[in-house]
């Protein structure tokens, strides 16, 4: 199974989601989209706007994934220093893009301020661009780590520019029940025993004064998702236990 | 400056936040918390539920920082192993704590699921109590790493009954201004270079299709910031710029 696993890492850059000023949402939304590209984000790390840690982040996670993704630390102001410690990590200049800097220049803007939005134009010598569906300022990748804006609006706005070689996709499906953690505990413990390549997971949740958990199957392979699920589910009615109606993400109707 | 800089690293353990199921919520409730009691979270890494890798972070994250504070993997079933990784990360046993089995014991269930339960009693040996105000099983800490539940109800019942010693206090002030970031990165840049101790940010916005910019500064020194903010401020009335009132976290009213 782990032969055909394509894993990326993600790096949130940025002081304000470390001192909590702002909630990031990029790493959700990130992981939603690979995943369903074949993608598994194995790791997030969020960091602040520290030239040598950026570095260090970069070079760690792009030995250690396939992919690398960054979100944050590409605007024009001087804590914007995500492209330059990129261009550092892989031992390159940075160099002024003539697609971004057209972009850039298409906008009539007094010069100083021109100056200051010319910096968005700078890149890892080498790297090549990502779309910008809002039309601002391109990202860019470089081997395999892909720089995109902090700005969720704009990071949506890059991110399905680029094309991702993806491995088998991680399929799942998830089993809502009215019963607490412990009471299914021993017979989810059992199933994930018999079926290894299943991931099974085990949420609690309340919602309207009501408590129950959300048993989540994932796996490449949907007949294995299945066979768990209705090991799990068989044990249920046995018992008897209701259980809702299963959602996966590749049926509409399951079995 | 940072002979009093009292630091914090985040472990947010589940595959559920890296897989896009669930939206984190804690980091950004423990940054917060953490920030008004003069403590600094400089990293936080989300990570699975993998035991080699928790026990790694765990490792790592302890001797990195003052304080490691962890969310999730302390419920009753097979996917929540924290407790055992901090076991391991330690070299110590899990042992079953008298409180918590206590406080499990109380409640009358099946003996099955009672067994299950009682998983969240054990801790590793040496590790005192996190108290959990919903009633619920303990939080537990040892050393500097404090070990709490993923489900953000129960986390912000636990992190209020640790008592942190904490640092200098990090203060900010936020100026919003209806210019975009390109306008005001000179000043800014200029600023952060005369005011080394202040650390100045710009955030972007957009609402009710309103452009413009939060300008952020943050200090132990609440002097130097309004320094900075009033030298800002100066700049933008000197270019006939409106600025709205500052809001700084110590003052009701700034100057």
């Amino acid at each position: 199974m782990n032969r055909s696993r394509i894993t990326a890492s993600v790096l949130i850059i940025g002081n304000e989601i470390l001192s909590g000023r702002t909630q990031d949402l990029n790493l959700q939304y990130i992981a939603q989209f690979l995943i369903q590209r074949g993608v598994v984000v194995t790791a997030a790390h969020i960091i602040p706007d520290d030239e040598d840690v950026i570095v260090d982040y970069i070079n760690q996670s792009r030995i250690a994934t396939n992919y690398v993704l960054t979100s944050g630390g590409i605007g024009p102001t001087h804590d914007d220093v995500t492209a330059a410690c990129v261009a550092k990590a892989f031992g390159v200049p940075l160099v002024t893009n003539p697609t971004i800097a057209a972009r850039i220049t298409d906008r009539t803007v007094p010069p100083d301020i021109l100056d200051r939005r010319m910096r968005m134009a700078r890149v890892p010598k080498g790297a090549k661009l990502i779309e910008n569906l809002t039309g601002g300022p391109h990202g860019f990748y470089i081997e395999n780590v892909y720089v995109m804006a902090g700005i969720p609006r704009v990071l949506q706005n890059m991110l399905p520019t680029i094309e991702f070689k993806g491995g088998n996709r991680v399929h799942s499906c998830s089993l809502e029940v009215d019963l607490g953690e412990s009471t299914i505990a021993a017979v989810l413990e059992n199933s994930q025993k018999r079926f290894k390549e299943v991931e099974i997971g085990s949420y609690p949740f309340k919602r309207n004064d009501r408590y129950g958990t959300t048993v989540v199957f994932r796996s490449t392979n949907q007949a294995l998702i299945l066979n768990a699920l209705d090991e799990v589910r068989e044990w249920m009615h046995s018992q008897g236990f209701h259980t809702n109606q299963a959602q996966c993400d590749w049926l509409e109707q399951p079995s």
